[in-house]
């Protein structure tokens, strides 16, 4: 008799994001009338860039002709953007990767959720809290959460490492010593991040523990500080202590076109195994390649007209953001990031719970964003906005929230 | 300290494909004027169908422009090529799945490693001798095969089904009972497939002994005899007991372009548990979605368009299987397969081990094929080769073959 993995049955409820759906399916049913203006989810809205346009239908083009035709890929992604990758944003930020130490995916959230494989089954997690929910589920699937406490919104055996208003939603290292280690700078859901100086404090307790830290970096094209690492391996040490899982989503508007990366290094090792071998080995087994079409149009990203193209999209996005920022400060909720990453974080007026918070915009500002209780307890009494709206609805939703 | 999954460490050398690829490429460098003939591993080398072409470059098209746009696609898919599935696939072939029972992927290869995510870890798994080298790594990657004896070329914790020319290199049903069933019908590496009156009986077994099968029917498209079923769902009962995998790579030349599709029928169950749900949430949690671009090419290929031009493929390739087939007869080899598969199964003469006719066919006939002993320990003396050349490389192939 086969048995399912029940694990699965202790996660609660269904995916954040499919919750918010159903919410706002619910209301558009009973109002058809209002339109509603979602800074939700965190989905992008501007087209995608001339150059990646151009690429791709360049390369559809290839795979018409017998010529051209592409099939299965090489194994770790094509050269071309693997050299792009290496080149652009590491080399160029004094990061020596090499390109064999680059993987490319369909994104960051199946290699977020698929690096864990690669891992033992008993090795102690440490997340932030709030923290974007798929590391959290992905290791209570793998079996390394323990049990869900529906009082008190926990796993028992994760540590949570809190990142509240005292920290400026930074986390602190954790009084007990984690194996795996998972941090996202520039932060979703908050929209922190932290200084090199301060990251350089994380690799050094990660080296010095033995531990390993997944840095989730889907975010570092919205960095406008200095003095914000673009990559861990800014860091001194990092090679031999991170992983590093990048997306295109975000920077390039890649949310329905699906590309991403990770990079682990050779120097990174437990006893004389390379993870690099292993995740390796995953990737030619368990995965064939993200298509053709789309490392091509991942490379156009890296040309001059694309970077051009690409930084204006972002640059649309953090003017929505010093809408959404500006706007919601001076009409007196208290507000954070926004700032190096296209989320605001903002404190529920009132006492509100995030969820109450939820209903409350839906119903009288139409406008739909993301409850913080769903990135974990210390996310409770916040709630998320995103940038990726367009200008017009930006400005809508926050002239309307002014009045509520 | 960080711990890896040792399970990692017991598998055997490299992914079967890389150690070819190895081989090849240090024989072309030695022997740089010598022309091979690649009819190893099962890549296709047709271009994609005129109407595939012209549908991405409308979806190109469409994510240039801000009205058109597409974000992160539905969970399950996109319903316009649900839709197509659940009508052509299935209805037509009078199988009733249902469009929330089809989960879009990247292709086969990812989801028949994935799907082992949903069961537990201590499930017996059963699969074909020789077998497509995915089902026995994922699972061994997940600590279900035990370890790896390399004088027998198995592992302790698996049940083997040898499939011999005795049996027309059909599986029997095993002695041992297991959980997990993989079945592969047309089959890869053998070419072989069998009549619905015996898969119904697979499908009873399965029922009677609460066993799960995991059933690839990657190469559907190929099949050209009557009384071979396109679905397991042809067979009663098996929406209770089976989860079909299917790919776009061979019936439209995917390989490069990355799509697939899973059916976990509703009706499947443990206890009360669905495993349509299961799937639903891992699909929904480490999986963001194809392409929207790659969505609809795979729409076009149910077009009246799309499906007479993938058809012409498919009878190109299976021309060719006829050229390698009555060929390879006509010099004498004992061959099998090529009828309902693009694949041909051939008994390696004099005696030779399946990887010293790699290395006899490399060298005398500069003919790439596949060891069968990389599938598996019943492969061992047997040989794979291909129909997804080009048809003029396959007259060529088989010349040279017929000289050595």
């Amino acid at each position: 008799m086969f048995k399912i993995n029940n694990e699965y049955l202790k996660l609660p409820g269904s995916y954040l994001f499919s919750t918010i759906g159903k919410k706002v399916a619910a209301y558009t049913e009973k109002h058809p009338q209002e339109k509603i203006i979602r800074l939700g989810i965190g989905d992008v809205t501007l087209p995608l860039a001339p150059a990646v346009i151009e690429s791709m239908h360049k390369a559809v083009d290839e795979m018409g002709e017998a010529a051209t035709f592409k099939g299965y890929a090489p194994d770790l992604g094509y050269e071309f953007l693997r050299n792009a990758i290496a080149k652009q944003d590491y080399r160029m930020r004094g990061a020596d990767i090499e390109i064999d130490e680059i993987f490319i995916s369909d994104g960051a959230k199946s290699d977020s959720g698929n690096i864990g494989d690669i891992f033992a089954r008993d090795n102690k997690i440490a997340v932030c809290d709030p923290v974007y929910p798929v590391y959290v589920d992905t290791n209570a699937m793998a079996g390394r959460a323990g049990d869900y406490d529906a009082k008190t919104g926990r796993w028992t055996d994760i540590i949570y490492m809190p990142c509240t208003a005292e920290t400026d939603f930074a986390p602190e290292l954790p009084e007990q010593t984690p194996d795996m280690i998972y941090l996202c700078f520039p932060n979703n859901p908050t929209g922190a991040t932290i200084t090199k100086s301060e990251l350089q404090k994380w690799v050094d307790y990660a080296r010095e523990k033995g531990a390993v830290i997944i840095y989730d970096a889907a975010y570092e094209a919205y960095i406008s500080e200095d003095d914000v690492p673009h990559t861990i391996y800014e860091c001194e040490g990092a090679k031999e202590c991170a992983i590093e899982i990048r997306s295109f989503s975000k920077n390039a508007g890649f949310t329905g076109t699906r590309l991403g990366f990770t990079v682990v290094p050779k120097a990174l090792k437990s006893g004389d195994v390379m993870l690099n071998s292993l995740w390796a080995r995953r990737h030619g087994t368990k995965f064939n390649g993200a298509p053709y079409i789309i490392q091509r149009a991942g490379e156009a990203i890296y040309s001059e007209e694309g970077k051009a193209q690409t930084k204006e999209q972002v640059a649309y996005y953090m003017n929505n953001a010093k809408v959404i920022r500006e706007g919601l400060a001076d009409a007196g909720y208290s507000v954070s990031g926004g700032v190096n990453a296209p989320y605001i974080w903002l404190k529920t007026p009132d006492n509100m719970t995030s969820w109450e918070f939820f209903d409350y915009l839906l119903e009288q500002a139409h406008v739909v964003g993301t409850p913080g209780a769903g990135f974990g307890p210390h996310g409770e009494g916040y709630f998320r906005l995103t940038a990726f709206g367009s200008y017009e609805n930006t400005v809508e939703a926050i002239a309307r929230i002014r009045k509520m």
